[in-house]
């Protein structure tokens, strides 16, 4: 029985990426694309500022640019008179310079002219006639003024390779000049589904067949990882049938995932088509993993295709999904490096048991209307139900893992919950 | 001065949905989208199931069903011998039912014969000859199966409105045969950068001028809402001509945001067209948050577009859009209600003040690698600088909040982060 060879998690991602580099897929594709539409995707380079940001002393206040130490000593009843000598405009470059005993009007953002090192915000000043104006604090070299570079000073790094873009990043670059952005190419991946059982959503089942499940969801999946889907199909669980739509596939995707079809029933064909259609044949032939052991990877080097036969349960297939495909596709793109994997910190809200001798996955809910009172977390509170129910999934705000040697969680422990 | 009528964000946010409200605009616009393109969306209405799921009882192992009372005292050495009455095929009801004595083989996924409730693991079987199978386990009822009905009943709600679409719900939908769902329309939104100082990112700024850090990430942050961008400018700060441009975006827009001129600099023409162009006039003239004080907001009932002047400072004009724009949207679509916020429980790894009287938003870094010792918890490091620095919030992983009340925060202290 082959399924007793298993991997663990972890050494199936690196045979898969050993794989993948080895047979020239390490990297993805890049391409450039507009900072405005680079949200979402994942930098191939590091970019650097080929300038300073901002290019000048900026005000930040509106106000009276001022010589700090002019200021010295003033106060509510002993102002500082300063000579206004002149005003400077918004986008504009003043065409004066101050000396010791003046001060110019400055709006905010606009630029503190040269000499100055201050600006005393309007509300601590008063005019006195048409040029003179009354400071009443004293001023720190600096004060409500950003130095040129203060932001970005030239050749610092804006963003680095395997950083997935936020809004903030595109406002970044977009202050450094940059218009594009290099980014990976998504990957292109094709969805079958497969199973004698397995009817499209849109047809009404008949007794003893269910709908196709999976596809939506693993497309669902793919398309939060940013990938191209390049079809989706439920395939009939026989071998050749398999095989030539598997093949087809994978002459124009970097990835094909079929679900379903790898337990040990009689007619499961998917691992015999991986093996038979990949290059360098299975190299896992499932993962000790629960949910999710039935897991069969290959990667074929001549189309460059990895091919990834997922649990047919929908909770392991959508799980598997995220572990094996997204995974190697953030440790290929550098992401993972660069990402936090971001939890939630947790209370067990009963026991759990592991699976003896597997990593477990555990779905739960997050209560934060009963907190645990010790620790002032939320609770975790296990979502019940075998995984061929999607519905666990859905209900689920995340899942706590347990390693291969744990035994179990306790009620009342300590947990880290990772969010899907 | 009109900015020092500054309301609290609760005060705000609920005097714009009350003029949403009153004015017609009170709920987003619906319309149906394919299940496979609904990642993301957010259900409008909730969605039940019409038909149990699965529609029969299933098996979710490869093995033999039979009657569990039929097994009681099998055991390793005193296997329970049953008499083979047949193989279900998969996606087919079988044509027989199983009476006390007999077993059928079943595969995963296949449906359990009438009479037969329990699954016994083929691992646990043995044949003898073509018609008997010792089984060495004894089963309780229900055991290695699902029941019809079992992951959604019939009339049970699948979805919530004001869900977010997960990709297990899109599993989720299928599984029950839904192959649309009925989502919000997004806002049609325009997003105007003003400021005499500002130029286009791709134009190089002369002293004086900056490059519009604004628009890409006020962009940035409406596409993660979902919105349709209807149009992106920098606009000089001149009241006719912000005015005109304003008014044109407005009928075709149900959100209008500029950012920038609403200090109060003496050029600053946002808040006199928000007065003039919105049937509500600005009801806010500013916000009890730091950063963010000027924000400007009013509502037009005969266009039903609400007009919000954001800061210009670039971490504020973010910061804002999130909390005022994205947190509208989530009220008036229910998101708020069924979307917990996320946060992550951390420890502040040094004091931080907050501002007087004002609700104080303090961007942080997570650092996982000094985890707090007494908590487990990972610590809050401030990223300092001023809001006119975009660096700060492109660094920063999320944000710890200061109540208008609190004084500040000590080092050591416990807070929730909420993320970015």
């Amino acid at each position: 029985m082959k399924l007793l060879k298993v991997d663990t998690l972890e050494s199936a991602l690196d045979k898969l990426e050993t794989a993948m580099r080895e047979g020239g897929a390490g990297e993805p594709e890049r391409e450039y694309v507009p900072v405005l539409q680079s949200l979402g995707r994942i930098a191939s380079e590091d970019v650097l500022s080929c300038e300073d940001i901002p290019g000048f002393d900026r005000s930040t206040m509106d106000g009276y640019a001022v010589i700090s130490r002019d200021t010295q000593g003033a106060g509510e009843t002993m102002p500082t008179f300063l000579e206004l000598a002149g005003e400077v405009k918004m986008g504009e470059k003043p065409e004066f310079s101050l000396t010791s005993g003046q001060c110019a009007y400055v709006p905010t953002g606009g630029m503190v002219p040269e000499g100055a090192d201050a600006v005393a915000m309007v509300e601590y000043c008063q005019p006195f006639g048409d040029d003179r104006i009354a400071v009443y604090s004293p001023l720190s070299s600096g004060h409500n003024m950003v130095r040129a570079g203060d932001d970005v000073s030239r050749g610092e790094k804006l963003i680095s390779r395997g950083r997935r873009i936020r809004p903030s990043d595109m406002g970044l670059l977009s202050a450094a000049g940059k218009t594009e952005i290099k980014v990976y190419k998504p990957w292109k991946i094709y969805i079958i589904s497969t199973g004698d059982e397995i009817v499209p959503p849109e047809v009404m089942p008949l007794p003893g067949q269910v709908r196709d499940v999976n596809s939506a969801g693993i497309l669902g999946e793919a398309l939060a990882c940013g990938f191209e889907i390049r079809g989706l199909e439920v395939v009939r669980d026989r071998q050749d049938v398999l095989a030539d739509k598997v093949r087809s596939a994978m002459s124009e995707c970097d990835v094909v995932v079929i679900s379903g079809g790898s337990s040990q029933g009689k007619k499961d064909a998917t691992e015999a088509v991986i093996d038979s259609l990949t290059s360098s044949g299975a190299f896992t032939h499932g993962l000790a993993v629960k949910p999710g052991k039935p897991t069969i990877i290959g990667f074929d080097e001549p189309t460059e295709c990895a091919v990834i036969g997922l649990p047919g349960h929908p909770v392991a297939a959508l799980l598997l999904f995220r572990l094996i495909v997204a995974g190697i596709w953030k440790r290929l793109t550098g992401l993972a490096e660069t990402e936090k994997e971001i939890s939630v910190d947790a209370v067990m809200a009963s026991n759990i048991a592991a699976s003896p001798g597997r990593k477990t996955f555990q779905l739960v809910k997050l209560d934060y209307e009963h907190i645990d009172l010790k620790t002032g977390l939320p609770q975790a509170v296990p979502v019940l139900g075998k995984s061929g129910l999607i519905r666990t999934m859905s209900a689920a705000d995340g899942y706590v893992v347990m390693d291969v040697n744990d035994e179990g969680l306790r009620s009342g422990e300590r947990v880290k919950v990772c969010l899907l």
